[in-house]
């Protein structure tokens, strides 16, 4: 794909806040601050010239005078005077000359005047304006993306706005004459919108905002008509269903006539997937998907996610878990496999429990939560071996 | 925590979609339909009578007389009698009378009549009613999520509203009169804000309704109205900052006095998080996290979450993730470590690199993917060795 780009889309500068999670980074973060922005104490007690303090044990106690209190979020009342101690809490202003703190634990608080029992390491309990992070450090690249750790990382050193990537418009087209809404009445021969859902979730998860269409008719002006639309809306078109070669094979046609570069791929040799269509329309992303549900949804991930995260100038980057098969898969090695696994805590790791069956359509879809790529010509894989089992994308953490 | 039951969130019946992904199912869901609903084709091809082609071969030709076609989302026009065969398309309805689909390709289509050309398994070609689910089977049960792919499921099996648990509502109250917001003027002695934005994508994250109030004074009665206020309007409070023993030693002492049964835990044995506190208060979690945001985040992912997922009547079944540690761990076994790691892709499965450092605080916060739990007592772990790590929450699974 890498001949014909794909148009990033718009970026953003957005205010930073805990919305900011899951968003694509566009460019270059650098911190605005250093961090800490000001030498600070790491602990409760009293600031101190280190070499009035370094002689000070529990059997030759010093003796200081205390010189006011240093208040959180606000500087040092003065500057420390040699043989003097100023009460500096965690996090406190490090007044001007001291150059160590001695921890209340290890002084007697006199009021006037503090005993230092100790004053060893008094010096380590500091954290030097910048230690953390420079001003100008860079700190996120474009095509990362946000977590809840790295947006309060960003918020501590300055930033203010992030340059986000805009939430790419996916739109989903489902077709079919025999899918019915849930809550409609199901007639005869109908069955139930599957791909609606499955696909949808899907693509909010993969960090795109959906743009969810009317269902489209068997029809190749309906369906031309309703393409033609998807397309000028959004940056990108997923179509479920339509894309196998039979006798509605109208699909492929009408993406291949709406522009070049057009249709680059159509029939994968993968299962499920075989029935699978990719093409780009000018500089945007088109995705024929099977119409059957687990087939469209194994695409979506293996094929489809990798295309359109370029709209966010980014790789794929899904991190593949290390897990133990639970049952012996033995698959036709003229054929790349995608078997879906359900995911269940071993005594250490993790149990990946392959979901296979042809009847069994709806098992797979529900139970699923990661996909193990058996590549063509592999012999059988044993109960017991490790394989790598990519994660199905999910909405959020929860479990 | 047993003895002290938590409330769960109110339960609300969904309309199903994409939307609903990511929520906690409170009751059991059963399938409302058989799938499929009917019996039908799984092949492009033509319905006929098993024992009129079993003895089809490419030497034996069996020829058929075609009586109509069945269209997708239709029932079939006619009962197929003997002798005879109807077109039929993948998904389409098999009519009544017929046992056996020979596919498009092992015929040869005349128009008025077909001639099969092989017969041979032509009944494993049908898909009957009810093979996928039946009627009455249970789907999903409480306390499990809904995926993107079970969201697919369940709208297959003619399910039309999920009863869920309503978003838990958690309030988020950040305390220090040193914190300054993104974008405000950062004045001497003050710091960024970064609990508001870390544990708030987290909470998010977390399958909770995040409800940010204003940062809270460091003040009694500030913090107890806020305290007040922030329980009257949420299931669950989390508190940042102002739990360790110290100078602002007030806010477990409010906690305390707001009602039975009270703080539960008052500092714990690991590192990082020791001045964490838990508590209940009436039937609703108090969650008192450290200020120090590495701190902040660690615990409210290890101590946290367990307790607010009892919002959702929920154990938390995060998957811990097996990965091969980068760099010798050698820690205090006084104490037990929760060693925040990154994660990135090894030649099979993951690496797990350690964060550590004192003064590095960001670094940790900003690029740690994982945490690996190290129990007290625990002798160094060396690099290579395989490890356990479960994984920060994430708001999406882009990455």
């Amino acid at each position: 794909m890498r001949a014909h780009p794909i148009r990033t889309v718009a970026v953003e500068r957005a205010p930073i806040g805990p919305s900011c999670a899951g968003r694509a980074i566009a460019a270059e973060v650098l911190a605005l601050e250093d961090v800490p922005p000001f030498t600070r104490s790491s602990v409760d007690g009293f600031a101190v010239h280190a070499e009035d303090v370094r002689s000070a044990r529990p059997g030759a106690i010093v003796r200081l005078t205390i010189v006011g209190e240093v208040t959180m979020g606000a500087d040092a009342p003065r500057a420390l005077p040699r043989g003097h101690a100023m009460r500096v809490p965690t996090g406190g202003w490090l007044p001007s000359g001291a150059s160590a703190v001695v921890k209340k634990e290890d002084c007697s608080d006199l009021g006037d005047a503090v005993e230092i029992n100790d004053g060893e390491g008094s010096d380590e309990h500091i954290t030097r304006q910048g230690a953390d992070i420079r001003r100008g450090e860079v700190l996120a690249k474009p095509g990362t993306v946000v977590t809840p750790a790295s947006v309060g990382m960003l918020s501590g050193a300055g930033v203010s706005e992030l340059p986000l990537f805009a939430k790419a418009r996916v739109a989903l087209l489902v077709t079919g004459d025999e899918i019915v809404s849930p809550g409609a009445l199901l007639h005869a021969g109908a069955v139930r919108d599957i791909n609606s859902l499955s696909l949808g979730a899907t693509l909010r998860a993969m960090g795109f905002s959906l743009v969810s269409y009317e269902r489209v008719a068997d029809r190749k002006d309906v369906f031309e008509a309703a393409f033609a639309r998807a397309l000028r809306e959004c940056d990108a078109v997923v179509i479920s269903g339509g894309s196998s070669v039979g006798e509605r094979d109208y699909t492929p046609q009408i993406v291949a006539a709406a522009g070049a570069p057009g249709v680059i791929v159509h029939g994968v040799r993968a299962k499920p997937g075989r029935p699978t269509m990719l093409a780009i329309v000018g500089d945007k992303p088109v995705i024929g998907l099977p119409g059957n549900p687990v087939s469209a949804l194994v695409m979506l991930e293996t094929l489809g996610k990798p295309i359109l995260l370029r709209l966010y100038g980014k790789d794929d980057q899904t991190l593949p878990l290390r897990a133990c098969l639970t049952s012996r898969l033995a698959l036709d090695p003229r054929l790349e496999h995608l078997v879906p696994v359900a995911l269940s805590r071993a005594e250490r790791g993790l149990n990946a429990s392959p979901l296979l069956g042809t009847s069994a359509q709806m098992h797979i879809l529900g139970f699923a939560d990661a996909l193990v790529a058996v590549p063509e010509g592999s012999g059988p894989i044993e109960a017991g071996e490790l394989v790598d089992a990519v994660p199905l994308s999910r909405t959020t953490s929860l479990r």
